[in-house]
């Protein structure tokens, strides 16, 4: 057990990466691999199914692995060893058979890119979840009015669904990315001890057809030991899709904030408060995204400097992706899931909202009335008289709207009602509701692809 | 003039990034935004063609830009300002209309994005320009023999062919990620102050529909001035390619090395040579490769952590971008471009690789014996009499052909012709050339899309 | 001109890294082993004469360098050779001294160290600045109070000085870091084609003290060529630093948020506003600072990536170097000094600070009230009279205060002047003030250091 | 069991990291500040003695840590929790007493930074034992030949011990900074809520310092909370060592290459060989030196990036490190642990340097020959020569001494004695011996510090 764990990653994710499973995968290669011998002659049907009985990771003696491995320097050198002992005990020519043809990057490459398909899958299911939440909530709150803030300061009004809108926007983009991305990376590995399947003679091509269908995983063109560039892109995508739940979670959290407190996390027991700080609201799901999204950069990183692999295999490169690649599945994975839990219950206090869209006394409308006004004179009038009466309001820490009522020059062109209408923030939302619908179609349109 | 730039840097593609050119790319943006707003109506088409004919970069006094950005901390707002200016002392009116209802960042992120545009498919040429060389090459070389090496020792033949193969097929799934990012990422920036077009009340979405023709810009659903991900998805995908050329350049160095020398960058008059060191023939394009493979990771992740923008438009974020994507870009494409420079004329040694291949005294086909003698005995029976003869072959240094011959329970079952011809690394490339096949049809293929 | 320089960098830093002064200080090193070899009796004092009269930038032909410089892969190389031929043109023996028994990496490496040296002295000059500046403020905000904030909530109270301590603390710790730094990283670089300075036979180690005389560089145990970590220190180093730097602008930008506004940057013309947003004061120091912050770490990465030099001298990482090292002084010093001209001129509102500490309506002073409470009940009894009536005064919207003088149980133990006393901010401030006194003396008795 | 440990850890180390030794550090800080602040008064002996005898791992439940560490985001406060209901289930007035005045963080950061000295400390010692190693192997192969090389290529010869010189004295570099690190950075945390120690009244100093002694931990001016520079400094230490470590091991796989083999890695069984492959003799050991040299930069950055923490206490930043800095603390430990076993038994091949050194046919010493040449005729002169007959020798695929003896312009400069030593590698290693005699000189100095 790893305490961070449960904080960081999320289980059905993390658990795929772990000894445990990643044995069994070398395994299901080990077994799929005596099957397609066997279906190709190149070895007898009976060892096939010897070394497919053997092939079960409660069989497997970890310590001996651990120890093993240190020597070795990866994992399939002593796992192979110990099955092809395993076997050895029982039938000494069956043992031969063993990883026939095979080099160890063949059963360690491939078993991560069996965990990783299940991890994509689990990924992307999370990621259909939380484009659901935010199309709804786009929709609900097409109409209600939210301070935007542009470089961390009151800017005009705009409107909540407008937000949950351009972040769901940006998640259909990583949709599909995820779907070029499985599709171009998810591909068996198998070329033998340097990629050309010598020690299979002719059958080699064959042999691979007959793994590939076994472990329903696509053959590419030409064996890929030192080419990680799939690998990579893994890790991009992840990054790419890291980035923006930081986003997200940043700006929940910065709405979080006792002076502003639009939004709020959902409430939970034994989440985010303080027995002697009882006004604390943590957002305790934004810091574990945040730690992600801080952490994923320099990780995926990493991959991109381990690409620069020797030759047919590589030296250093390749051993450096075996926990980075994992790493940052979980990382994403898991801030993932905590923003899908937490995007459907915000607690939203639309009251706020509308307080704080008043906390520059009219300010904000400045640009509203600026176009409203230069309809009527010379906008660049407008904007001399409108100026003058913002920096009045400023100095005279009074609202824009008395002081415009004040003022004559401005007051003539506008009337009562007009102005009332210009200090409305629902009347100062633009295209928001047409740019909500053209996401909230893609969305839809896309579901059903 | 910078002085590394003629070393790192493909001087079309920097030039896009100098200052005159993002200058001139902003103007077009706002000379554009103008035309639009005249043909819907917005400002008087007189307006759009005075503004039209001050958006040229000659016009404009850099020293005084340079101060004011300074100040203002970001581009657009002196340049709109300066271009105001000019125009404002012809007709104070039309001044008004400059830039309305856009904000800094609409200019500022659609001039990268033409910018971004021109150098994507300046890239994208020197990709297919490498591809084709690729091609050549692997075709050329499907039958010479080279040592295959793995963890930087030898480890069986393979022939040169299959690794320009590996190569090339990495490089045209870099460009399949090309076209679809470029598809993906390459659009508009439009939205105004808070991303909701408000300034321009009803006609927003018109505007902006006219906008992206004049620009021939795709428009997106939605404004994107926090959303970060096609920006990053550029670097990403430059990142992955880099990783790649990187992964090259250090194999060609590698082979240039003075012990192995197999392959050498073209000769070339005062490049990789030495006045006092004659011998020397340098890897100078793969040292400026390598570099950019060391340099790109880095900044990749620099996007990627710069991509939690606050709210409706971030702080820092956006500004640390100006500088890391365009370093990204011209980095990749000076490293392409001395690849695709570099590949096509490599001098090849064959009379090397065949030395080489001889280097082990014939233990780098133990693997191919083995398979044969399994044949005529058991694998396990065969393994243990193969061990047996290399171990004495490496103890005394003897060939292994010569120990095999003076081991009966060996040499028995292999015949002098079969033993010529399993010490043949011709006949010990497994299935390399179906893999190039395969490789060089879908090279083929991909032309025509 | 690049037109981001003035927005990032500092002029007089930036200046010591273009070409000029970079070719420039690669000519001191050549003119001062001249005269080093003519001390030690190597070449005539006549030749060094005449070198030293042809090292000046403005007499060679930059665009020829650029184009030579293309095609050797590095600057020195073009220098050293259009040096012999400045010269040659005059005297051709002289210029068979130009350049003796040094190596290209030679004038590069000590080149650069002496452009770091200045940089770093010059930062090390801002570094003052703002401790000094930090200083004063602490001590005169000892006693502002100010509200605390832990995962961005409201904590409880602290004082403005005890913010300001802080900073200070921490910069203490980066000057004494820069002192060691400089100590141990500037120093010469002189080693010939391969660090044994062999072509001077047994003059080497003499030539090499006159040389690092003539530059005033300390001479290092053995040459350096590829073991870069001086360089990678001062690149950790300035991470470091900037890292802090982000922290600090972070916060500020965090207090200038329209709802907070405690903060402010000092006002300027040009600068922050928005002339249809009248509100805005946006943090622009900050955003450029909190720039440099994102980009240091990932470039802080490469350096770190490209120690990895071969050999007795490296292929690609010392290349990856020559921008990214001058990159990152020139961010964290164009960071550090936007900050250190923001500091002393902040502005400070202690009205709104009081004001928001007054937001949670009591319930910051929870804690507090527990402590005093617990002195005259039991703890745990005190903690549950406390929670209770703050989850009242949360339900009901009320003064923590108002329900403490309804609650018995309570006010029974807590005089109407103890309550004055416990609900004043000023009166929970904890250690602060003692906190604040050791650092401003180790600031003082560290300054005569 | 995490497999992977073995491979990339060093055991004793790993260990300290491990949730068991993390949680007994927090209760170790949690019985401290028990018995601090009785003997400060403020809480009863006795309880300090209860609350110490339950500071025990073996008495939690793991599953419930585990489980409310996912709701509380952290592992502190569900720590403290379970602590205070072991003790209430005996004594419910003293649990009330647990944890007093301080906050999560505090017992967080302090339990990290007792682990981190442990690990520290186990650090220097490989270090003082690699130097150790270093030096013996500089002192004996002081007058060994090899060639050495440059930007990949044969450059002239050098000493063997020129380079283990080369990398003791970077070592030592490294040594001094863990030295002022480890003086710097290892101190303890104590702030409360919010750096201010307010819960503790005037008792906070008092009690800090009481608490530093129990701990045997430096009291630092001021608590530490969202000032990470001491933590990024243990991570950029770490980080620069690892680089040279990378630089070291990438040294010693590239001179392990088939056709250069001048140095292995000690021979082991079940390490580096393999079955099929005889004659390979993979750099086991520098495979996971280099893959910790390339995954340490990446996260090294995650460390500077997550120094920008909020206010008094950060969100995500400070969550960003919990898993980062061990990562980097146990990757850095086990390349250094590997290198230090390596390199007191490096096999080294004298013979074949001395081959490699002849393979560029004497070329490699017309750097030599021109000097000596130089100083009987004119330089120029001497450099024509020696050109010409480099290239004669290169064209002719002849030993430059054969050309040169046919040479008579040369050749009547030079007799045959001289020529014989001019050729020979011994004499052409300029002040090698010197600069190893410094280094070693340099190292016995500092043992005594």
């Amino acid at each position: 057990m790893n305490l961070f764990d449960p904080i960081f990653r999320c289980e059905p994710i993390a658990k795929l990466f772990r000894d445990d499973n990643f044995l069994q995968r070398m395994l299901d290669f080990e077994a799929a691999l005596a099957a397609a011998e066997a279906t190709s002659g190149v070895i007898p049907s009976f060892a096939a199914n010897v070394i497919a009985a053997k092939c079960r990771v409660e069989l497997f003696d970890k310590q001996q692995l651990a120890e093993a491995a240190a020597l070795a320097g990866n994992l399939a050198i002593p796992v192979v060893k110990q099955l092809k002992a395993l076997i050895a005990s029982e039938n000494k020519d069956v043992a031969g058979f063993v990883h026939w043809g095979a080099t160890s990057q063949d059963a360690t490459d491939t078993a991560l890119v069996l965990q990783l398909r299940e991890a994509l899958d689990l990924i992307s299911a999370d990621i259909e979840k939380l484009c659901d939440a935010l199309a709804q909530m786009a929709d609900r709150h097409r109409l209600t009015p939210i301070v935007a803030r542009t470089l961390m300061q009151h800017a005009i009004p705009t409107t909540l669904g407008m937000k949950f809108a351009g972040w769901l926007d940006v998640l259909m983009r990583h949709r599909e990315r995820f779907r070029e991305m499985q599709k171009r990376c998810l591909v068996l590995q198998f070329g033998g001890a340097a990629g050309t399947l010598a020690a299979l003679g002719a059958q080699g091509p064959v042999i691979a057809k007959h793994l590939s269908e076994q472990l329903k995983l696509p053959l590419p063109q030409i064996p890929w030991h030192s080419h990680r560039d799939r690998l990579s892109e893994i890790a991009t995508t992840l990054g790419l899709l890291t980035g923006t739940l930081g986003k997200i979670s940043q700006d929940i959290a910065l709405h979080m904030q006792t002076e502003i407190d639009e939004l709020r996390e959902p409430a939970e027991e034994n989440r985010g408060g303080s027995s002697t700080m009882p006004h604390k609201r943590n957002p305790v799901a934004c810091a574990i995204i945040l730690a992600a999204a801080t952490r994923v950069p320099g990780i995926v990183a990493t991959m991109l400097s381990a690409m620069l692999q020797q030759d047919e295999r590589g030296l250093g490169g390749w051993h450096a992706e075996w926990e980075t690649l994992p790493e940052i599945v979980c990382l994403s994975a898991g801030a993932l899931h905590h923003l899908a839990n937490v995007v459907p219950r915000l607690e939203i206090d639309v009251n706020r909202m509308s307080e704080n869209l008043n906390l520059t006394k009219g300010l904000i409308f400045t640009e509203a009335i600026n176009a409203a006004l230069g309809e009527k004179i010379s906008r660049s009038q407008a904007r001399d008289f409108i100026d003058a009466a913002s920096q009045r309001a400023i100095k005279e820490k009074r609202h824009l709207r008395d002081v415009i009522n004040d003022d004559q020059k401005i007051a003539k062109h506008l009337s009562s009602q007009e102005l009332d209408s210009l200090f409305d923030p629902r009347n100062y939302t633009g295209s928001s509701s047409e740019f909500i619908d053209r996401v909230l179609e893609n969305h839809k349109s896309q579901k059903n692809i």
